[in-house]
């Protein structure tokens, strides 16, 4: 895994900057004849893009992703995709401050330290628009199960903004689409709603806590110690902008755990083994059980903030920060579609690995 | 990043099963010229070693590391160090029972389902033995390290187990080596030995979290995107057997906070930049800070429990679990030495990338 | 190194058919503060791009490349650089014919076996196009050893096309880039014109042999066994389309020498170890030893030729092929500038990892 | 590919220098469920062991295999498998003299400039003694394509010695295994035997050309561009000990040709394609066709010679060096084990690749 590319099999590095001409995924090892075509990205595209949730940046995006490569009278060829979107509302502007500057939570000041230079317009490669690149490619990578695992289905939503959580009990997965914080719970819409509004009015940011679910992801996928299923989500969530922890089925909770409230136990049904609970999030020993993958992450707060925060410039010089501009009160409900996508990816690697040592997309040993 | 492969620039791949002649790690990617003996890894080895730890199974490994290749004269020479380590008690006896039956929360039932077949002598790859392994390698990650930047300084301690936590008020770095709970703090010892006894009783086991902090890394270490150096954390981590969560700084609790709460405001100190808090956890868009780098990640309860437990056998009928034999009621205080290792790994290897990409060992952008 | 991608720390991955909108590279690792601009990458461009050069193929395509990320204020910026170039003279046609029938010698016939399609305009990625793509990473490290090692240089040319050869006492490094045939002998020139006309109206194409010289490599670049520097400048050649064979120093030639032929004697000169010969072609054991870094590849006849050859259909019958269109009669001679971008891909990649591993751009170990 | 790995699915890491206590072969990504065992291992291992075949060096090295993990009764898990081979003839001597010079044609020279140190007893890495760890994981990756694709055949032969060479007329597969010098022709044995004696009796040594063949091979292994088949055939055969020139098919002898002469014109036949030649040597555009894979490479001479040669001291004083001791007139006859071996890893790895992406082992596109 290189320093921008994500994957073993199937892998994509991304490239370009937020303010740059454009920027993309270079999507390498996708199976061959997978239906694909620009709609079908755009699809995904729009649920994470700029300007169309009342609750994120009204920055003005079309983040129109055209196919340069890699697909041929609408099926994929089986070589790179390079995918790619122009940034089109770049605001030309003065950068003079910025630029000498280190916003508070940024990568401003460990860029300059690394590199010694950095694009100081929006953040360069730390921008979130880094993930709409993702999101093409985790389209791609949902075309893809489609073609091989039709029953997979990968769904994210929110499961906590600040003080305000969702409550289990009223959980509905036909909820979570219509919403803009892709919340499994309607009802619970106008008290969300409220909260950000408050958290907006008082020129402050909030964290979030997003969980992902894969369904119909066939046992078998993963592989035992450094190749874990688990280790790769991990680092897949991770790896997205702002986010501080990420967890697998119980995750952090398991800490308070005792074994035997632990334990999901194991029982023959019609169809193959079952479980009466799903403590382990799907993944056992980095190979998954058959159930779903449960993978819950925390993104912190927008650092972006109109209340003022001390700081340096690059001579050194103290200063107070206060960010102006198009930035999101909680960047944890555009996160949603971005690990969406990662889980997607993840998935499919997953499987064209396992195809790859073992053969076949499903279990190779039979129970029962 | 191969299958059983963790690491870029300095990688090690390990090898073995629990019950075979022997396990290890192909260590490659080392500096030349770095000092390095059997003595010093067989320290940081006797830290996990079972056997050693009242409240660590009682299995008697001697553990003893074996250098293999790779060091002349009592130096590294650049080339693969494989480090190996001889399983001496492996306890002959009839495992006529346990290769049927799928223990529930190991990994005996999807490795079953993935490969077909699986070592099932005392779970093959998926033991935790694998670990001791990671902490020969990682003896030669904190080898190297203290040779290219003598400060750092790797340390691991638990912060959880189940009910009973750390007082940070308390916090004691000179208590840690002191107890054999790796706590940083003597006088709650007698409280987590006797809560640790009661689950033993109760023929049960525990989770845990653990902490570990890595002191004196340069700014400057990781990278932008899929290299970030707390995506290579999280997935060091995760790859622990038994790892259901991992957190960098404020970690999961990021999603409660709010802007205002979790910025780390930067001021110039006399040797650089110096933060208010580090909410961070020492990792600013990927990249090191210069501030302490803090991970932290939970283990579940060990799932071999005197309890009974409801599972199936291979041939699919019901049947139920109790696993005797040598087991920690609680993984989590072995998991410690393991973590330090990962960290030490993690960092070096990140040094020698950014050393490769941008030259020398620290910040290339000069800040005052 | 993944499938579509070359390298270790400096590293592309190339992208695009030559019917396509466009093809390019995604450069990743490339050092930051290294001056580049699209200039400096358009004037190797030049150097391939059809229709420059009366012996190579007159389709008119200006190969314009275009940095879409990773360059800031006319610097690197240490994160990917896209490069892509538009396809312009596409020459819309029908391509009823061609999409049914294998072409001799071309990878018409393996695409189809192994993805069961194939973007059949052009011959997709096997066509030559893809080299541009090439050329323009190779112009980014080009300009990245101008800044590491700036005595680095890097040169290709010709040294055989069918039964014309180069007379090695005639040797002019000047002349090289005075004639269309890359050759270093500006006398040879008439007769390698008048053996090519001819072997055009013979509505026939040839071979070529290349040679590519890196002179001013540091000593120490490489490593012992699979990252041999030989190693890998045999894939970077092997790599590039039609090429059937890859030597370095005494290249095949060395199965008929003798021991005490072969043998390269070492003196100590006033700046460090000289040879009385360079049999090794500047590379012992896989590491690179200060002298002239030579290697040299055959590229096969264009297999598009206007003399017809008995191939078969997608449905088995039986057909003739003539390739008309703008096809080179030697492919070799575009093969120089694209085997000058692999060599100084190669050699920065080897000098960053051995900075990585070793610290600094040279030798560690000191003589005299 | 890591810098002492070889492979991408299927892929081994070798360690160990020549007189330290072990040396061998970590192996990963092996199917499960292969049948395997010591003693299949060993017949490979026999037939390059020293002191085995008249005309190589008289160290006797049972090269004994051990498999220490990754196979479990009988069959191998799926997990890493390791296999060492213990040095046991290490002829403890002075090794005063020879850890202050470097021998010319050896790495000595380039290990100390790379590493500042270097193990000085026999070669460490670069002996040829690391080539029977090869040999160990290409009987892994033999046995596996037994299981997979039962009809592979891998067969390496010399073709050259010196001034002598096989007569292609007289071509016997029957007689290689035959004879010391593995020639395809038993009657030619006598004349290859008074040769070498002379060179051996001159005090000399002698290069060798090696030709491998895999026949059987599905057409569809490989791709486009930096992952052909050819491009990791060319970098296998590279990184063994002293080969200088690598040739698919016609090789540099293309450089020769004309187009309507290079061409392999296609017929359709009962079970498929077939060509009326096979100047590709089985691979068109970087993808098997299903043809022979043919690849040739070239072995300098032993650089280890009684003939005094010049050469420096580590302190730059001249010396005049003549190597002592067991060494083969000519390398090149243990090569050809070592070469079977690599072009069966590299065959048996793009057999995975190729199932991971396209699935199947064999052709996804039908003809006819």
């Amino acid at each position: 895994m290189s320093l921008n590319t994500f994957g073993h099999l199937f892998r994509f590095t991304t490239w370009g900057e937020s303010h740059g001409p454009a920027l993309g995924a270079t999507v390498d090892g996708c199976p061959p004849g997978v239906p694909l075509d620009e709609a079908a990205l755009q699809h995904w595209l729009d649920k994470r893009r700029p300007g169309q949730n009342k609750h994120t940046t009204q920055r003005q995006e079309p983040d129109a992703v055209r196919i340069l490569s890699g697909v041929f009278e609408g099926q994929s060829t089986g070589t790179p995709i390079q995918l790619m979107i122009e940034n089109t509302d770049q605001r030309s502007r003065d950068y003079g401050d910025i630029a000498q500057t280190f916003r508070p939570g940024h990568a401003d000041i460990t860029y300059h330290q690394k590199y010694g230079l950095r694009d100081y317009r929006g953040g360069g490669r730390s921008s979130a628009r880094e993930t709409a690149a993702r999101v093409a490619a985790g389209g791609v990578a949902r075309a893809a199960l489609e073609a091989l695992v039709p029953g997979v289905k990968v769904k994210g939503y929110m499961t906590r903004m600040g003080d305000v959580t969702i409550d289990r009990d009223r959980f509905d997965w036909a909820a979570i689409d219509g919403n803009d914080f892709w919340i499994p719970d309607a009802g619970a819409v106008p008290e969300w709603e409220s909260y950000l509004q408050q958290i907006r009015k008082a020129q402050n940011s909030v964290g979030a806590e997003i969980e992902v679910v894969a369904r119909g992801v066939p046992a078998g996928l993963g592989a035992p110690v450094y190749g874990k299923l688990d280790t790769d989500l991990a680092a897949a969530m991770m790896s997205i902008n702002a986010v501080k922890g990420v967890e697998i089925g119980e995750g952090m909770a398991a800490a308070h755990l005792k074994g035997t409230d632990n334990a999901d136990e194991i029982f023959m049904g019609k169809d193959g083994p079952e479980y009466s609970s799903n403590h382990a999030g799907g993944v056992l020993g980095g190979i998954s059980t058959g159930q779903d993958v449960v993978v819950r992450f925390a993104v912190k707060p927008t650092s972006s903030i109109l209340t003022p925060r001390q700081s340096i410039r690059m001579d050194g010089t103290p200063t107070e920060v206060v960010t102006k501009g198009r930035h999101d009160p909680c960047v944890g409900i555009r996160a949603v579609p971005v690990a969406e996508a990662m889980m997607a990816c993840v998935i499919l690697d997953h499987l064209l690995l396992h195809r790859g040592q073992v053969g076949g997309l499903g279990p190779r040993g039979q129970i029962g």
